[in-house]
């Protein structure tokens, strides 16, 4: 095969394989939110099918030809085509070794788990979800095995989710950081009464909440032309393409900032992927790099813009205008407060940006030993409530709200939780270097975060997948150094609970 | 090969063959609701690289060889088997003289067509879709030539939604059909007077109508597990098996039985989806049989049974008491002549059960003639008007409400429209046979339809396609005479306006 004819059989495969992908992620999105429930094993099959066509595609002779072609010349090929080319390698090189029976099953597994788990967080019923969240953790063990026979398979899961991150690196992270952050939330605890937040439980209705969703994409510029909301059971970002991104949240009536905070995250999530660059999407390296930068961006725009003083004057208004007189008695200041009141608490995605990394770490702990056979899927509810209570100092009521809570587990991404940590103190980084081209806060106060999306856009979003996520960061952030994070932190949180 | 090995093989093309459809399915139902405007061009991109890849199966080496196994072993096949296979061989047989290009062009040229139709609709600019309908035509008719090169075009057209219709057979039920109603509607629009149903054209909040349908719904007893609701321009029902059947409505606010009897017309189509025998579901036998029997399934169900007197004892009372005071000064007997106004009109799917098959005609002439190659694309916004002034009376005041109404020519559906005339005349004779098992008055004001959806199950539903349509029917109902729908608008019609 000559190279000209390989990069035709290379832009056809792109095709097709982004077809196969963006056919799977739609129906991953409706089975999340709107299909009828008793669709969940026809949907299982067919998602089964498309990722077998997928696999045979990946590892056809046809395809291995055409990289080993672009590979023997890949002196010959353009910076980004290389990198298309290397990283198909990469991934063709690790699924072949994965028999297609236990491909295919895998998949489909991970799509019935995730409609067991619905149930069985609708239900509270953990027995239900037991059986096949151990399977999970089984199957995932062995599809690390097939693709990385000589490494730990909890780090070959890390890698997958994190380019180059492994138990070593996130233990080097966790420590010092728990070691750090226990005593300063002891402070804020011992001060608890300083932040009421009750005047953010009321009944806030679901109809004008939706309305305030409306409000905060504008504000974030989410082009809406590409880009809509919907509601699921856990909240979660999914993209077909730059040109069509789903984010999705759940309205509760009793808590205002809860839908409020998914909202700011997906759609943080949701600007990275609609600002690919137009040069590489569609490729297999049109996407957003790795979830600890994705998570590094969701992370900014929740924590560091959302919970600012800054934005509480954009969203302060609107609320206390659209939902009175509930908020009538309450100060931009005590409101400002209000959204920052850190308690430790049950529900991750509900926790305070002080506490939050705890609950990854609970998480990452019990990852780390279902994976290193300490533990099993039976222990698993009791182990959750053991660490909470250590960690937390919370007793969990029931599985709905511990163990059963996230959707991670149940559709396969197992290694996935130490970004959100990661993710989180790398967002403070950026706030010192933003502040070299612009006044961040400035910017907020306009009530429009434009020029705040083109600094992520031109370093980190049109880039995809070109570069490797910790040299990404590296080129923007220089090292990364978790004690900015923690300054962060320890400044926010005396100044909010007047340590 | 050996036939085991072949039925093995067909069982693995039939799980493909789904997925692909099933996919596709999906992304056109999420392309007609709730899709960002700007996917389209991207989802026509994906939905061309699904139907290349059915393309590729169909008409692939080894599945020629199953195929060509099989058939010569048929008599050792079961009967459900064999008829798979004849039908199989039939779509291999005139999908493979396609040139996959074409194929997959036609697919995503259907696609891009229906995004700019929902547009050109919705801006009122016929000039915008113009170009894409005439090559919609254009490319249908080198389809149907590749398809059967000695057929008349249009002759193939009508025999792919309703296997053996030709040009000859729908003049011969047309121009009788027309004969008799022309008079019948010039009595009735003589005394237009007696029935005023402006009350059904006040305001009818959108939230009460959602509502409604959920009503409607369990009237009909549609399996919520298994079937949902969405909102789109032009209502449709789609299936990805019996397992998940999706039907769509269009609120108007100021019209009470639009979305009404969308929801049942499309209700009728789900339940016969939803009532595939469950040893054909997933095959390519495991659907609904033909337009016609499938419209006769809708519109019995909308219009003989929605618009009787025994079904206005069930939905009168409800909008009576959600909608108060609205129909406080309508009695039941009025609000079941209101439901039954029949008034020439613009709208098909909003016309009444009388005036409706005139509707059908005028697509129909304008269908034959844009392949006798007699009138343009451009040409046909004129026609379009000419013939509802001829036939119908009216004057078109613009394209939204003239020739840009209907998405069947947009997306493809060429040679559909005389089906939903023959489906309605069929509806009349299952009166009459039905009468020899239940009692259909009676069982209507039981306000659950559960027992006339199993005569329908155990008769027509269930079999899916094992036979050919006009067999089917006949096996239920005895020769098609459309004098019995005659009668039967004659009675109801006298009856309704005391002519």
């Amino acid at each position: 095969m000559k190279t000209n004819e390989a990069l035709e059989k290379l832009a056809a495969y792109e095709k097709t394989s982004f077809a196969l992908g963006h056919a799977a992620g739609l129906m991953y999105y409706d089975g999340a939110t709107i299909a009828p429930k008793g669709s969940a094993d026809i949907r299982g099959s067919t998602l089964g099918e498309l990722s077998r066509m997928g696999y045979n595609l990946t590892t056809s002779k046809e395809t291995l030809e055409m990289l080993e072609t672009l590979m023997a010349d890949k002196a010959s090929l353009d910076f980004i085509t290389a990198r298309k080319v290397s990283e198909l390698f990469r991934d063709y090189d690790r699924v072949r070794r994965i028999p297609v029976d236990e491909y295919v099953a895998w998949q489909e597994l991970a799509a019935k788990s995730d409609a067991v788990w619905h149930e069985a967080k609708e239900k509270d019923d953990f027995a239900l979800f037991e059986p096949y969240l151990q399977k999970m953790f089984d199957t995932a063990k062995r599809i690390a095995l097939y693709m990385e026979p000589d490494k730990k398979p909890y780090d070959t899961m890390l890698d997958m989710f994190e380019r180059g991150l492994d138990t070593e690196k996130c233990e080097a992270f966790f420590i010092p950081l728990r070691a750090k952050l226990v005593p300063l939330i002891q402070k804020v605890t011992a001060k608890a009464d300083q932040v009421d937040d009750t005047p953010l439980k009321q009944s806030f209705p679901v109809e004008t909440q939706r309305r305030f969703s409306e409000f905060l994409m504008d504000v974030m510029e989410l082009d809406r032309n590409h880009c809509l909301i919907g509601e699921t059971e856990h909240p979660f970002t999914i993209n077909f393409s730059k040109y069509d991104v789903r984010i999705t949240t759940h309205y509760h009536e009793d808590m205002l900032v809860s839908s409020l905070y998914s909202v700011i995250h997906e759609g943080g999530h949701a600007l990275y992927e609609l600002h690919i660059g137009n040069d590489i999407t569609f490729t297999n390296i049109g996407g957003g790099v790795s979830m600890a930068i994705h998570e590094s961006q969701s992370r900014f725009y929740e924590n560091i813009i959302g919970r600012s003083r800054e934005f509480c004057g954009i969203i302060y208004p609107w609320l206390k205008k659209e939902f009175a007189p509930r908020l009538d008695n309450v100060t931009e200041d005590a409101f400002y407060r209000m959204i920052n009141k850190s308690t430790p608490s049950l529900i991750r995605t509900e926790a305070d940006e002080l506490t939050y990394s705890l609950h990854v770490m609970i998480r990452y702990e019990l990852e780390k030993r279902m994976f290193d056979g300490t533990l099993t899927a039976k222990q698993l509810p009791a182990e959750w409530n053991r660490l909470y209570k250590e960690y937390l100092g919370v007793d969990v009521p029931n599985d709905r709200k511990g163990v059963l809570q996230d959707s991670h587990w149940s559709n396969g991404n197992i290694g996935y939780f130490p970004s959100y940590a990661i993710g989180s103190a790398y967002s403070a980084q950026y706030i010192i270097e933003m502040s070299k081209n612009l006044n961040l806060w400035e910017e907020i106060k306009s009530g429009r975060l434009g020029k705040i999306n083109a600094w992520f856009e031109d370093r980190i979003w049109k880039h995809g997948k070109t570069y490797d996520p910790g040299k990404l960061f590296e080129s923007v952030c220089g090292n990364f150094n978790p004690d900015v994070y923690i300054s962060y932190l320890e400044k926010k949180f005396t100044e909010v609970y007047g340590l």
